[in-house]
């Protein structure tokens, strides 16, 4: 019979970059003894994003940083929420711009990720941050 | 034991910008007296998104649509697709760039949204339009 | 009572471009025979997205083509990640703008899809590619 269980992960971010925390999900799962489902992770921040990426080469966190960087550049002068400082509007454009939940099947009770998927907390402020995940398994 | 229910909120724009409806999704789940589940909204168009975003300063969303003018300009001469008029083919791009569907745990009766996130319906074109956001309940 | 279902497709693509799939899904939903609940996709790479749009005129899919070669060129020197080929790191910032999972409400024994919505896989490498997509459905 179907069942569900909800967890929470608290990553403490130390300023912008990606924090990758497959490993973490994974260890929740298997505690949970589901073999069968999927899990809703859910990031309770609107300056931060969940991303699935490629977990293999480094080089590819720091392309996206610098892409984003020119995309939606701090202290870009269009902007006029600057009161928390110049980093946080671009922050929540590059939010909107990822995503801040996921649904990721579960299959033979692992992760149905691909080869090269890993899950990252991808933080945009510059300072450090306590970021909250909430995960919401459904399985069996 | 596990049960689901399926609902649809109607939402009326007065063209482009952002619409919240948090307060809306949170009176359906009170009134299935789910405790513990997940919602998934999915927004049944192509030119509007779901996006959660900050709900205290509207500073913000002026600033995301400022940003989204620059990025996605009307009337851009690179879209060939302006039969339905020079900001529909940029209404496409925007949703793409954001989201139709979000799912969100439920928690102590609750959506488990953090402090400053809201559910917004972001209306890209600038005619308005009704759009039908179907709500999928799962939950105990 | 709920129950669930897990299938997988796969997508064999000839490069950059889009790839309906919305009817294989549907095929997979009616011979489970569920008439209320939802679907969540998964796409497991990294170099190609899962996009809901418009399946009415083609011309909307090439103007995406075109807005996202001009945001993200193939051979930006602003990339070091470059061992893979010049489409390679474009295509991982495509896929981060985009999604690689969606999850859809089932009603009617249906996708709760817009008039206009399909789903795409948007494989955004140059070269062929197998793509596998994991579906998990719950409903009843």
């Amino acid at each position: 019979m179907l069942r569900q269980a909800q967890e929470q992960i608290t990553i403490a971010t130390r300023g912008r970059g990606f924090y990758e925390f497959t490993e973490e999900v994974g260890t929740r799962l298997r505690a949970l003894r589901i073999q069968t489902g999927q899990v809703t992770l859910h990031l309770q921040h609107t300056s931060a994003s969940l991303v699935i990426q490629e977990n293999a080469d480094p080089e590819v966190r720091r392309d996206f940083e610098r892409f984003f960087a020119r995309l939606v550049p701090d202290g870009d002068t269009l902007f006029e929420h600057t009161a928390e400082g110049d980093d946080d509007m671009p922050a929540h454009v590059r939010t909107a711009l990822t995503a801040v939940n996921l649904t990721i099947p579960i299959a033979a009770g692992r992760l149905a990720l691909g080869t090269w998927q890993g899950i990252y907390l991808w933080e945009h402020r510059t300072a450090p941050h306590r970021r909250s995940v909430v995960l919401h398994f459904i399985g069996e």
